[in-house]
């Protein structure tokens, strides 16, 4: 990569979106990563993918937040244990227009604020966010307006000088869309983590397992990761 | 206070603004009070100030965080020992629509969006933040334009029935004048700490110092503190 490339600071969580994303900033940007554990149930094994694809892409310039006011927070199934991760059809919600048990309330705003102070720090132009709107679990905080927004709030609320895009890459596409580009750009899918329940294998079932594994099969591209269960539908 | 009021989250930082903020929600909510830690230099003091006044008005729901990320991030001179606080003229930098080095990136959409979140899971209506714009040290994330932004964030970004106005009492007013509202609403003050640099006694030459002092001068009224060095302009 040359050094004369601008920055970009990536949020990488470990799933397939954000490593998707990572290898779409790679083309224009050198790569910060910033990846934050915030007491969901899966959070070594997430942690543990973005180290991998971290090293995949020899990024140097790596943090690690630790959020760990969310566990305190609760009100969310990847939080709070009492609350149960729903196993069914996924996107269901997305159809009914109502927001499902595992939305973390107003989670990507700690993420991008992070993403936004690191930057501004580092001197990089550029967030990368692998939010995914319409062809996901419909969480409020994974749609265009709400970046736009955040675009907005990032103009008023740092420096003058600073200029900072929330880049967006894949947010209008399907899952199946992500994973071809994926396999195109060369994107280590094998090192992604989505399950929300298990760490040792996925399970399956979950809503975020489901949706890979439809995008997968609709892709028609092998997942490499293994399951315990695997519904094709 | 009724039960019948709504509930409020407070960011209470420890300080003046906070304290006086805090007496205005009170008149119409009921009272939620957040602090955040942020590895900046007189963090224990902040949170002894957060305490008392938690205590003074008989607030149980309360939530302390850490945010520890600011110190790794650093940029700032609260969270990064090798940057200086400066001690000069108060509200310098707003003259020269200069940045002071005491601007911590972005440092408000994390408290905010802490504030939130807790506010959805726990049926607040409101986020009182005590920002003050024009009388200031100047930071890009104090004034109106930023917290309107972050309205409209928050209108996108939550549950469609969550409805969370961020409110920002004092925000226009003059330093002097929050003193002088202060006074009248009963407020605390002789429990706020709003010094940068010290602990035991305030430095009276920081900005945040120098600023106080100048209001407390200006609204007539006596500043229940102690300081190392007081300097009256």
């Amino acid at each position: 990569m040359a050094a004369s490339l601008p920055k970009a600071v990536v949020l990488v969580s470990g799933g397939m979106d954000s490593c998707v994303t990572a290898a779409v900033a790679r083309e224009s940007h050198r790569l910060a990563f910033l990846h934050a554990s915030y007491g969901q149930r899966t959070e070594r094994r997430e942690r543990q993918a973005f180290d991998a694809m971290a090293d995949f892409y020899g990024v140097e310039q790596r943090l690690v937040v630790r959020l760990d006011h969310f566990r305190a927070i609760g009100g969310s199934a990847l939080t709070d244990e009492r609350i149960a991760v729903p196993e069914g059809e996924p996107g269901a919600a997305v159809q009914s227009r109502e927001i499902p048990p595992t939305y973390v309330p107003f989670r990507n705003a700690h993420f991008l604020s992070v993403a936004v102070s690191w930057a501004e720090v580092i001197g990089a132009k550029a967030v990368f966010i692998g939010a995914v709107a319409e062809d996901s679990s419909g969480y409020p905080d994974c749609r265009p307006a709400y970046y736009d927004v955040f675009g907005q709030l990032v103009r008023v609320g740092t420096r003058p000088e600073t200029q900072i895009a929330i880049v967006t890459p894949v947010i209008a596409m399907r899952k199946s869309e992500i994973v071809r580009l994926g396999r195109q750009l060369g994107a280590p899918l094998e090192l992604s983590w989505s399950c929300y329940q298990f760490e040792d294998s996925a399970c399956g079932a979950c809503d975020s397992c489901r949706l890979r594994v439809r995008a997968f099969a609709e892709a028609g591209i092998h997942d490499p990761i293994s399951y315990r269960a695997r519904i094709e539908r």
